[in-house]
This record gives structure tokens, C-alpha cells and sequence, in this order.
């Protein structure tokens, strides 16, 4: 099989339609907490340019006053709240709960009431009241931001679209701590779960006054 | 970055470790449903070696008498229980309740009490009650077989992590659409979900004498 | 305590606000299948007037094109879907999928694209993806009728404000098989669950001109 | 009908039976914190006999090194993440996050590992990794004590019988603001979701030399 990625074969077979942003997005902020966006600790990788980008959407969403939600991920000094995952991956031992380490990058610190959910896992979703929130608040599309394209976004993602929301990924403002897995996910991302966009595309289609909330 | 696909990095950062298999290990066999082992069809693909060593696990399960759970997926004539899955992925139309699009393969039919889980999503978890018929059943490991590695399986490695089960993957038991998703998702699952092994190495542990299930 | 029922204490400690009826409104009918509603069957009782109010709500519902559901309970052969449920209330053995005792009771039969979830437990949320289907389907608000005040719709009750929709159960469109508990889970449900009113509310609350879709 | 409470209803309709006591119980501390142990308080009462019973059930399963988790709920200050819950009974505004009235009562103070699990609504495990720890810990049983009967205890029973636990409420553990209450979810839990008992039952047999971890 030639096909480098698949690409071709979901293209000529009903994959990765549209879905598109509806009446009501809500921004997601995903896991960029000092732990992930500090190159020099074991988890992070230099991803200055998703902290710039994300940094844009969430101007745009409080500009509109549209809802914003940030993860994080930390565990208590037990681990006894870090089942497998910690057995599978030891280094999110770093992830302790009340640190620096799983405070939210200063350049993107929450604002007013936004609120800060924590997780446990790789999805947002799973073991949180995340969905109760979109609910309460009349989401219908869920815009995701932040680290990493092979892990929580990625899981987020399939999480999102399961749960019925329309689900909008921006390439360049989610990253990875490598290229092959940041381009394979955005590829599986845009096939089967949401759409793969730009940060500009998602900035214009809020702003443009042609798409209002009540549009 | 010259590291292909993050498998380095990896490596290098305590990602990836062993979680093993468990005392009472449960095999999951994945949507390996007529539509997607018919490679004439819009969803299907030449997958025999998949239902060749998933027929094998089968075998060794059934003879130990552990759990042994079949998927599948199909809608409504209305797609009203097809949320934005079929927005974006309109080739799901195929799967519709009751046609013999959404059978399990008759290579690998099931017998006795073998259950088929109806799903409506990615994930063997979403929306069933698999989870319960886990801890019913006393399981703490659980093997995923079938397909597809990019789509279900990968989506059912996380949320089974998530869960809190022993995730275990046989490389050669999963299978997908094109060659590059499969192996981006193995490198994906082994590094944080679940451990990707051979079919061989399932059977081996589970016919050995040394491994009982009270081990 | 001579408070019967806590109903003062409520009363006087900021228990029990209406939380009244949104934008978007879906009635649930729960488990109204024969084996509930033929009062000669094990797990049956004479809920005629159930039926009958239910009725009046499911034309009211599809007058106004407003999302209907329905659900039943039904187990496979094996029991093996039916965890600890079945140790519990051995009654539900009469349960089995394809008969007809699981099949809705005539007097209400779906129509059209009327969907009936599967659930296995008391909830209709557990193990179901009913949540998807509102979230997919904008729902706000979630109506409930049908059967037992004690058991199901109690389950369902609670889990429907926890998924955060606004939740109302008409008293005389629900009912069990003996007046206490059904009086009991009422005001458990008015206090923190959800707002407990007449059939005759939520109607004319759906064809008052005043509360239209967008009110 | 003259039964006050359909106790007679169920024992002729194969209602009721007791699931036991499994391999491995865990203890779940049910929102025993001060808002609701101090009788001063909007939301407290007298529950000294619960957290006495509470206190006699923990060391019980101190001693014999079993799984004990304990619930608090707790609130932002924007009670973003109170959804319809706090429209519905708004007493809980007095519970927020990081004061002493979401702290575990003195006399039950967390030890060692124990952790304390935030959840937002009334059943411990919506929106919680409750029952991912259950999994990696191979709990098969849930003791549940605290309060209140009619609320967060009676939808934690509910939840764990869903999720496949064996599920065991000692009366004299658990407690509620009212009598009435407190006894009709007694009969209720009783006839379909756990086994109510008394709080010598569960020390005895799990401090019974014949009813070891193993048996």
C-alpha cells in the first residue's frame, strides 16, 4: 500500500466529512499546565507556538463571552488515584497534585470564573463533570486546544464526538512532543472523530458577523 | 525531529512500560462484523490474519473458560441513534440493526453465552455495559482483538486503561484500512495505554502451567 | 420527628426550587412493556391511569415535533448482562430479550422514528447512550413518565439532573406497585432532583402560545 | 393497599434476595463532613450514631488493610460546576471549596492513603474515578456509610449495584435529616439494590476467621 497515511483511502470512501461549528462552541484548554510546556522537565516539549495559538482562541471566545474550560492532570502522593496509567507511563509520577508542576502556564492563567477541571486520565471526559458543564451551558460544539495531539487530545476528541458534540481541532494550537504522531493523529482525528482547521479559520468563522450565536 | 515516530522518545522518558496480564484476563473481540472482513464492501478490508489470530485466542480462551465478549455496531433505520458519527463518517451507513452487514463474521461465530455488546460509537465502553460485565465477572485484564487499530481498538485501549484494566494489545490479532494508522496506533498505544505484544505471546502465558489463574 | 415525610424540613432549608421547563423539552416513557403493565405477570401491577396520562403527554410531545424516547429492560438468555441486578430481584428472570414482555404495551406503541433503548439497569442513562441522543438533539429539559416511581424513574431521575437537564416528573404519569413508595420517592425527587407536577402542567405549559420553543 | 411500605409486596414477588458480602469489600465514607455533621448548620443534623457506627466500620477495615474511600462535595465559587443541582436545592451554596465545612468530620479524619473524592452530585461515582480505583484495587463488594440516606447514600447504591458491586448498607451507618426518609429508602435499597444490614453484621463477618479475603 502506497497511501503514506491512509489519507487517499478515506478520502474515496465517505470519511471525514464536515461537521462544523454550530450555535453555541466551547473553548477546551487542554493539559497546558507548566509540566508539559517546560521543555526542560520529563513531560514537556517546546510547544510555544499551541500556547500562542491558544492564547488567540481564548481571546476570541471571552471577547464573545463563550465558554472556556482548561484540564489539568495531577494525583496525590499515594498514586493510589493513577490506577494503570502510572504503571504504564512512570513518568507522570511528576504530576503531583497542588505543584507548579500542573498549574496552568502563566501565559494562558484562567480569568473571572473560568474553571480549571481536573482530570485524571487521557480524556477530558472520563471521570469529570465536563459533560454536565457543556450541558448546563447549551454546548453543541466543543473546540480543542492544547497537549498532547497523541494522548489527551486525541482521547478528548473521540470523547467528544461520542458524547454528540460537534468537535473542532485546530492543528496549530494542539502539539506533541514529536511530529509523526502529532501529523498521524490529526489524520485519524480528521477521518473519523472532528475537524482538523486552522486557529484562523476557527477565529474568523466566531468573529465573522455572519455567524452569530444565534446563527 | 528525525525520530519517525516518537518510538525514541519514548523510550528515553519512562513511557511504555509493561503492565502484564492479570489473574483473570478477559479477551474482547472487536466489530470483526461482515461489513468491515468483506473487502468488497465501502467499510471493509482483507483482514483474514486478524480473524485468523483471533480465531486462535478465541480457542485458548474458550479452553481456560475465560470471558470471552464480542462487539458490534449498528443504527436505527433513522441514524437518530447515530449522533455527528455519521455526520462525519457518512460510509457508517452501511452498519444498520438487524442486516447481515452488522453479523459477526461466521469464521468466528460466537457460541453458548458468548455475549455481542451493541455499540453505537468507538469505543466498546461508550454507552454499554461492558464495564459491569467486567467486574462482574471478577476481570482485571482485558485483550482487544479485531479492528480497527486507528478507530475502535484504539478507542477502546484508552477508555480500558482508563477503566483501570490491564490493556493488552497482540499486534497481529488488530488490524486497519491501511498499513501506516496501524502501526502509528500500536506506537501510540504502547507507549501510554496498553502493551502491544504477538498473539503467540497471549497464548503462550495463558497455556502455561506457571500461570494459572490464581497465579 | 413528627414530620411524615420531611417535607416541612424542606420546606423551611432551601430544598426543593422549581427548576421549571426549558427550550427544549423531551419526554421519556420508561419501561411501560408488558410485564410491567399487566397486572397478572410477576413484576406487574394495574398502572392504567399511568398509561392513560402518559398517553395524553406522548401527543402533546408529538404534536409539537418535541424528542420522544421510550425504553425497556431485557436481559439475554445467559443472564450474563444482568450483573448483581438479577441476585438481587430474581423477579427479573421474566426479562428476556425478543419476547413480549419487553416489547412496550400497545397502548402506547412507538411511531415513526420513535426510538426504544435497551438498558439493563435502573437507569436509563447507565449503560445506555441516551445522553448522546439529547446532547445531539439539544435537549434542555427531560420529562418523566412511566414506571416504577420507586425503582426506575427514581434511577433515572437522579442521574438526569446529574447529566444537567432540566428534570420534571408529571406525579400522575408515574406510578408503582404500591402507594408508599411511590408517594416517598416523589418528595425525595421535589427536594433534590427534580420538579414533581401535574400531566396537565407540562401540557399546557407546551401549548401555551407564551412558551414556544424559543421562549 | 395497606402495606405502608411494600415490604410485603416484595417478599411474595421475589424481591430482595441478599447478594452478600464478597471477596474483597471496600468501605465508602459517604459525605461525612461538617456541613452535614453539625446540626447548627442549613444542611447538618444529628447524625452522631452514624459517624459512630462510620467510625466502628473503619476500623474494622483498617485493621484488615481493605480499600476505604471517603466523599466530599464541594463547589467553585462561581458554581459553574453546581449546575441544575444548586437551582434545585439551593442550602448547598454553603458548600464550597477549601472551607471546613467540605472538610471530613474530626472524629473520621482520613489516614495515611485515604483518600477523599470530590464528586459534585449526589452519587459518588457520576463525574468520579470511584470506580476505576474499585477495578485496580479488585473491590467486588461496596460498604456504604454516611449521608444522607435519601440522597447521596441512596444514589451510590444505586450506582454500585449498576457498576456490578455488591452492594451492603449497614441502617444503623448510614443516616438522613428525617426518620421517614431514612426508612423508606432503607426498604427500597433493600428490595432492589443492596443488602440493608446492620453495622455488627458486616464487623463480624469480616473479622470471622471463616470469612477471610480468600474465601
Amino acid at each position: 500500500m502506497n497511501d503514506p497515511d491512509a489519507s487517499a483511502y478515506y478520502d474515496e470512501h465517505a470519511f471525514g466529512d464536515s461537521v462544523g461549528i454550530g450555535d453555541r462552541p466551547a473553548l477546551l484548554v487542554i493539559d497546558l499546565i507548566n509540566a508539559f510546556t517546560d521543555p526542560e522537565t520529563d513531560l514537556g516539549s517546546n510547544v510555544n507556538g499551541v500556547v500562542e495559538q491558544t492564547g488567540r482562541l481564548l481571546d476570541t471566545f471571552r471577547d464573545r463571552d463563550l465558554p472556556r474550560y482548561f484540564t489539568t492532570v495531577a494525583f496525590e502522593e499515594s498514586y493510589g488515584d493513577a490506577g494503570r496509567f502510572i504503571e504504564k507511563v512512570p513518568a507522570l509520577r511528576e504530576l503531583r497534585l497542588g505543584t507548579d508542576a500542573v498549574a496552568v502556564d502563566d501565559r494562558l492563567a484562567p480569568v473571572d470564573d473560568e474553571r480549571v477541571i481536573l482530570k485524571k486520565y487521557a480524556s477530558a471526559f472520563f471521570g469529570t463533570d465536563l459533560a454536565t458543564e457543556l450541558t448546563t451551558n447549551g454546548v453543541d460544539t466543543l473546540v480543542l486546544a492544547g497537549v498532547t495531539t497523541s494522548g489527551c487530545v486525541r482521547a478528548t476528541a473521540v470523547d467528544s464526538l461520542q458524547h454528540g458534540y460537534r468537535t473542532i481541532v485546530p492543528a496549530d494550537a494542539v502539539g506533541d512532543r514529536a511530529e509523526p504522531p502529532h501529523r498521524a493523529n490529526l489524520v485519524d482525528i480528521d477521518a473519523k472523530y472532528g475537524d482538523v482547521v486552522g486557529t484562523d479559520d476557527v477565529i474568523a468563522h466566531l468573529t465573522d458577523d455572519n455567524n452569530d450565536d444565534t446563527a
